[in-house]
């Protein structure tokens, strides 16, 4: 940390919000974390938002990564283009006259043939790449709210895609027709990977959801059951396609929830793959860090 | 009609009801049509949503098919065993003791390999057959909440599958992030095609249906498009799930909402298949009529 003596760094996402206060030395001396995610928060009400960090967290450059930069948020980062490596998040970050306030970039792939977009997650797996703690080329999974299979060369984002894993399985959960068998724990037991083994190996998603419920209603499924079944389908779909972005032979990292971590990593053992994971809190601070020295 | 005079037959899903009035030749001279599907109904409030019924289409037998016979209806009527036919559901009508009302059963298939269920979509699956509309040897779809696509032996079902096509659109409108972009009308035109067409070709619709967003926000996709291309995703993986059932050559019958077999219609062709449409409420009675001359 060269010339940012005292730092504020927030990953800012849809449902959620952590922040860490960072002394020069880059050790976190402060942190806090709520549920204040950006579509919690009114339009007009992002000033506010920061000034709650600010108040808890005290001064220094405010640094914020996710969803805050999006259309949705404090203030619009413009996308970098793919290959994106943290020097491109560092020359694409977003200075807010008034404030000292810089939003990271999102990363954005736009082709004939493809179109997608993250915020927030580049950081987390660009971080760790640089940091060593994945390998810098490689295929890398961010599983999530919209799930980000990344593809890394160089220490670059080469390409990616996201898939809408978390968010169906929450949908399904909260107001489906499954909504009352899903809320048991989810766990990477013989029902969870009974569901993936099914998603990996035929493609029959949307058919196989509804066997949660006629196999429920059958006594086929155990009510504890059908939720790490249901997740166990999804998840196996998931995987299906971001496997299909590699190499075979390419090293499989997950950066993430360390719960969803270790799910991705069982998933992964159904498919054959081992997987390292590292801990998507740790991944953010280690790029944040990176950012730091090149400012 | 043999027996019966006169009939109040009703079709009772989980969001709508259509009670329709018969007179002893079968002729319709009395409906009623609202939103008191099962799942607006209170557990204890059943009765009282009966003598709507009665109140507004007079005496006579009521025959009940659909969610009302389920668990969370009125009175539960068995699932009767595929192959099912108009004898089968005939045989397991469930009458009502101190109420001239019958519900007719649900039907399911419960193997080792396979568990599901269905209600109401039976009535008019194995009406249209047995009243000539549709062959009765061959593919049927009933397209809606969660799509049926039946296998015809000799006028009989002979298995099944459920896909939650509709269930998971309508989620995807209410409550996802892609809600914003899906409340346009779905027409079948050439965007709802290009997402049929996509899911007909390879199997990534968790990812595909995340790049409505990314191509939204990329300026690549039209608000109005939008909603059809995200249909067109959900049916053409639908399709995928009920052409496997069946062999190459089979004739296929679209029975239901004629919006939605207009949507299938369209898709099918896309996959390079004919069908024909049958009216779902034409179907209804004409099971109705089948089933009260067996009594």
């Amino acid at each position: 940390m060269a010339k940012v003596s005292r730092c504020i760094a927030v990953d800012w996402g849809t449902t959620n919000r952590r922040a860490y206060a960072l002394n020069a030395q880059g050790e976190v001396v402060d942190r806090l974390a709520d549920g204040r995610g950006v579509l919690s928060i009114e339009r007009n009400g992002f000033h506010a938002a920061v000034d709650e960090i600010r108040f808890a967290l005290g001064d220094g450059l405010l640094l914020l990564a996710g969803m805050i930069g999006s259309n949705r948020g404090w203030v619009e980062a413009p996308y970098v283009d793919c290959p994106a490596g943290l020097d491109t998040l560092c020359a694409g970050l977003k200075f807010i006259d008034g404030s000292d306030a810089a939003i990271v970039p999102g990363v954005r792939i736009f082709t004939k043939w493809q179109a997608d977009v993250m915020r927030g997650e580049e950081v987390q797996v660009l971080g760790a790449a640089a940091a060593g703690l994945i390998p810098e080329t490689g295929l890398v999974c961010h599983p999530g709210t919209h799930s980000k299979w990344v593809l890394l060369g160089g220490g670059a984002i080469g390409s990616f895609r996201s898939v809408m894993t978390g968010e169906l399985f929450a949908l399904l959960k909260k107001h489906s027709i499954l909504s009352e068998q899903l809320h048991a724990p989810v766990s990477p037991g013989a029902s969870f990977l009974e569901g993936v083994g099914r998603s990996l190996s035929r493609c029959e998603l949307t058919a196989d959801l509804f066997t949660v419920r006629a196999r429920g209603l059958l006594g086929e499924l155990a009510p504890e059951d059908a939720a790490a079944f249901a997740s166990g389908l999804l998840v196996g779909a998931d995987l299906r396609i971001g496997l299909a972005l590699a190499e075979e032979d390419h090293p499989i990292a997950l950066v993430g929830d360390p719960h969803l971590t270790g799910l991705y990593a069982a998933a992964l053992g159904e498919a054959g793959k081992t997987s390292t994971e590292v801990d998507g809190e740790q991944a953010f601070l280690a790029g944040i860090r990176l950012l730091l020295e090149k400012l």
